[in-house]
């Protein structure tokens, strides 16, 4: 039984357990009274916000504890938008930012502002050079993760900080997957964070607004669940005094799996910055491959993970931080390794993994394409097909032209928009490009070799 | 050391406290994820909603757990207020709701909606009539606590529900002081709670919305502090197990000291109804009393109770629940009683507490009032000088006024504004109304007796 998606939820850390436990019976007051139970419960919450404090390297009275990080993130960003709305109503986020941030964008659009989305490269990582290009006068928030929670890369916040901090433009930064691993660098104006990210407990979140930032408060009270503050502030600390050498133990059982997976599996692609990225995050996707039937039999070998595909999630359009990448996301994985986590798991993991994607495969497996050859195109018909079955077909059809002959393949699916491109990539075909079909979108394929 | 503050937050009960450790090592992982440890976190959440749907008396996919009960609040309000948009901008609150309510109130004002607050009686119940009154064809929602967190009164709801209903229109109750008590009677449509009013941990809320209620929620996702939801719902069950026994024995405790405060002190109006009212609050205010003093001392005799008087809040100004039902607010003084409390402990308040308010009253005692008769008015300055001094400066020159005369009190302190009117009430002069003075205001009172 391993727990490999550390991204979406750390185990309660046994500091945060401790603590909570400790704090039940003190910290139950409230703390804005006047009274000895009020006094202790203020005491708590005062250490706590102060621990906290000095972890993320900011003055106690610039935090707040929030009931989650995506609260954090509305408080935040809609807070120094009401702030400075007299400069303007312009926000600029990255295109792989996590959805609270891009909620509070839409939120934004919807209410008359305006947003611009800054690419990234393949890696998944912005260049400075695009912030500076998007800052505009009536810009009011730029906002930037430190690094990303699907597949690991770590963005260069330093750099964007001190263009917008150039520019006279705050940057917000969402430290959700990495605050427990460190400080973040640079000169950012406001902060947030969510503490079951770090192994603290669910539903508290952090927002850091530094001094001299126009902010506007729209917030009348604090979150007050002090014993999961309390929690959250010493599992921090705890978690921090180990990150040094736990982070490099993470780091080489994730450059195994970056490195052996496409040993092990054909057909796969590790995404995400090699090098740039968070100890415990690697992601890859596996080529004609469900990526939910692929979640399900990993459960049944006793392995959570998460998945970008979009047969994974409720909305049938896959990741939008590997859609903005540009990569496969079709039977796409995320392992992101808990703190402690036991080598043997990874490497039973990794004797596992190539059964498991096998067996998906070979279910998917045969039924014969329905081809038409129209002039010198091969057709695939893949309508009301959905992820990965397109990709699958395009792939068992390719050799059937000549090379310089195209495939034109019809989809449906949104998926496709993605997987088709990513797939030319990865084998070295041509991509022509897309156009609307009497149903569906044709996507256009040149064999060039 | 009594605890007599359990309205503002109740200890956190043995049966949350249990709840709370035993889900800690389950209920950490997100329950949105397909994978064993999502499974599990699923089914502790869908346990805990049906326990707490049961105890409210709704359906499980009526109710949604949130961050806090001001939090339901915020979301139940916004999200009919925006649901039924069309039909209109205008709200019903009464004038003595929680603030979180009032304040919601508010953003609609400052968003260009209208607002009617509707006004109670001295014992602090609204009437189902004005209710009615303030229906208009564009009322998107009406909003009415079950009973009132400072006097302890409840409110007609049942009436209230069944007017709304008549007219189409919605009705939240917030039921944040009561649901520990008993289900709410009557037809409501939407129904709000905060776990830490009756025992449960903080940072929890509940929040229902009726089937058919016209409802467009603003929140992306629901609160997932799983361990917190599992201790709150446990918590409920528990409380509700014992309170029928416990009300009773509640209610002979508050009753005691509704009866023997008045004897056994001086110049104190008790407030709040009393017959239908909550079992543990019983409210009461002390003339020439100053309410920081009086707490200051009771917490030094180890009693901790809560106040509405203008002294012991950061903003100055009485407690709008007091000033909404014209009672005195100086020396105000809220028991709320938790339970399973101690009846030595309350008899032991009973025994202090007419020192306690002789000591304070001893120490504002005796600054001779500077006054000057003009014409047939005693004219008393207490300008600059705060709640209860002006009072104070009134009852001790009314001898000096033959029957008939009147004295006239300029005072700057927002508190005069309902004590005077307050004290004449009690003292059966003849209050006569307020004018804008040189500096401050100056209020006007006939010696009748």
């Amino acid at each position: 039984m391993a727990y490999f998606d550390a991204a979406s939820a750390a185990p309660l850390h046994p500091v945060a357990r401790q603590a909570l436990l400790a704090s039940l019976d003190e910290g139950w007051a409230d703390p804005g009274r006047l009274y000895r139970e009020g006094r202790r419960a203020r005491i708590l919450v005062d250490a706590a916000r102060e621990a906290a404090a000095e972890a993320v390297g900011c003055r106690p009275d610039e935090l707040s504890f929030t009931s989650s990080g995506t609260r954090a993130v509305q408080a935040g960003v809609g807070g120094v938008l009401a702030g400075r709305r007299r400069i303007g109503r312009h926000l600029i986020v990255s295109s792989v930012e996590h959805s609270s941030v891009l909620h509070s964008a839409e939120a934004l659009e919807a209410d008359g502002g305006t947003v611009t989305r800054v690419p990234v490269a393949r890696s998944g990582a912005v260049a400075a050079g695009a912030y500076a290009e998007a800052l505009r006068s009536d810009t009011a928030l730029a906002c930037l993760q430190s690094a990303n929670h699907e597949v690991g890369t770590e963005q260069p916040v330093a750099a964007v900080a001190e263009v917008c901090r150039a520019a006279g433009v705050p940057l917000l930064v969402d430290a959700a997957q990495s605050l427990g691993w460190g400080r973040v660098d640079g000169d950012w104006s406001a902060l947030t964070a969510s503490a079951h990210k770090w192994g603290g407990p669910s539903g508290v979140g952090l927002l850091v607004v530094r001094k001299g930032v126009r902010y506007a408060a729209r917030e009348t009270e604090e979150f007050g669940n002090l014993p999961a503050i309390v929690a959250a502030a010493a599992s921090l600390r705890a978690v921090r005094a180990e990150a040094g050498r736990e982070a490099v133990r993470l780091r080489e059982l994730t450059e195994r799996i970056r490195v052996r997976v496409p040993e092990l599996v054909p057909d796969v692609e590790v995404v995400g910055d090699p090098r740039r990225r968070l100890p415990g995050i690697v992601t890859f996707s596996c080529l004609y491959v469900d990526g939910e039937a692929l979640l399900h039999e990993l459960d049944r070998e006793g392995f959570s993970v998460s998945s970008g595909s979009s047969c994974t999630s409720d909305t049938l359009t896959p990741s939008h931080v590997l859609r903005a990448m540009g990569v496969l996301s079709e039977g796409n994985v995320r392992v992101s390794l808990p703190a402690g986590v036991a080598e043997e798991d990874v490497e039973r993991f990794l004797a596992v993994l190539p059964g498991v994607v096998a067996g998906v495969r070979e279910k998917l497996g045969a039924p014969a394409p329905a081809t038409v050859v129209a002039e010198d195109v091969l057709v695939v018909d893949a309508l009301g097909k959905r992820c990965p079955i397109p990709v699958i077909e395009l792939a068992k059809v390719i050799g059937n032209v000549p090379v310089g002959g195209r495939v034109r393949v019809l989809s449906d699916d949104e998926a496709a928009r993605l997987d088709i491109p990513a797939w030319c990539e990865m084998r070295g075909q041509e991509y022509l490009g897309e156009e609307p079909a009497d149903k569906g979108t044709a996507y256009l394929v040149r064999r060039t070799s």
